[in-house]
């Protein structure tokens, strides 16, 4: 078992797979992560579509690969598209709120628990954000109504140490008011 | 030491705290997992602002309780108030994609990291929305530059069992595309 400060450490954003297939169980495994993530209101304004069969994910890496980026994602053979729902706030609240609009943080904590729990099922993930919506739309029949916000490449990783974090100091994300 | 997916079902929004202070040395290690967090190009667009000393809690409380909204912070020692810095993306792609604004979804994915730490931690956190933004810039000194998203409440909760999870089922928010 992973302590969670490993986890953290352990999950990196993987552009090297060894393009074996995965399991659509272990998939579900990190959905459901997602899905029990916090939100405002308790709205969950969010969406995963799956794709694990060779023929959807070429038409998710011909939608994520335009200028030559994410060539990695040739080896990748999953793929879930996250798509951002309209959030139910409650009314007093959101008749207050306009300004902050939640349920992209929402869809941000969502996607956090999906990579976490892929590291720690031992699949490597990367949140791409370098995504062609219309084109998502089209080819994968998503609706229209709904906003896609990122798609994440998710497959075995060539196994290899965690390389090591590239971050600010501490000292510079943060302050403690006194 | 707990599973991920224990973990998973621990964390949870926390209404209920003992009062106890807690040390800021705990606090410290919530933001170092906040910070280790991934983002767009690595822009790491956030900032962390703890506060843990009773005058400016209070300060925080009178900014995040209007409209008798969360009571419950009375009796919270500690907040994190986290803003959301302008990313810096590498030029070409931020040419490409304005209608995205990945920093607030980079955001939500650190707070997942900070709120999954101190569960793990055996401290409780409540994500709070409901904040008079412009009382916290000037109370508690937060540069105006910053737009300030969410609150964390963060202190010892009152034990009891883990809440079950009131979630839509995962047929709702997940489609395999075949």
């Amino acid at each position: 078992m992973t302590s969670f400060s490993d986890l953290i450490l352990k999950r990196e954003s993987c552009r090297s797979y060894t393009g074996e297939s995965v399991d659509t169980s272990l998939l579900m495994k990190c959905v459901d992560a997602a899905r029990l993530a916090p939100s405002a209101c308790n709205s969950q304004p969010w969406k995963y579509y799956i794709v694990n069969d060779e023929k959807n994910a070429q038409s998710v890496r011909d939608c994520i690969q335009h200028n030559n980026m994410n060539k990695f994602a040739d080896k990748c053979p999953a793929f879930a598209i996250v798509t951002e729902q309209p959030a139910t706030l409650k009314a007093h609240i959101a008749a207050q709120v306009h300004s902050q609009k939640w349920a992209q943080n929402d869809v941000g904590i969502s996607v956090a628990h999906y990579c976490l729990q892929a590291a720690d099922s031992g699949l490597g993930t990367c949140i791409i954000g370098w995504l062609d919506e219309d084109m998502l739309h089209e080819k994968l029949g998503i609706p229209a109504e709904e906003k896609i916000r990122l798609v994440i490449a998710t497959g075995k990783p060539v196994e290899a140490q965690p390389r090591s974090k590239v971050r600010k100091p501490i000292e510079e994300i943060c302050t403690v008011i006194k």
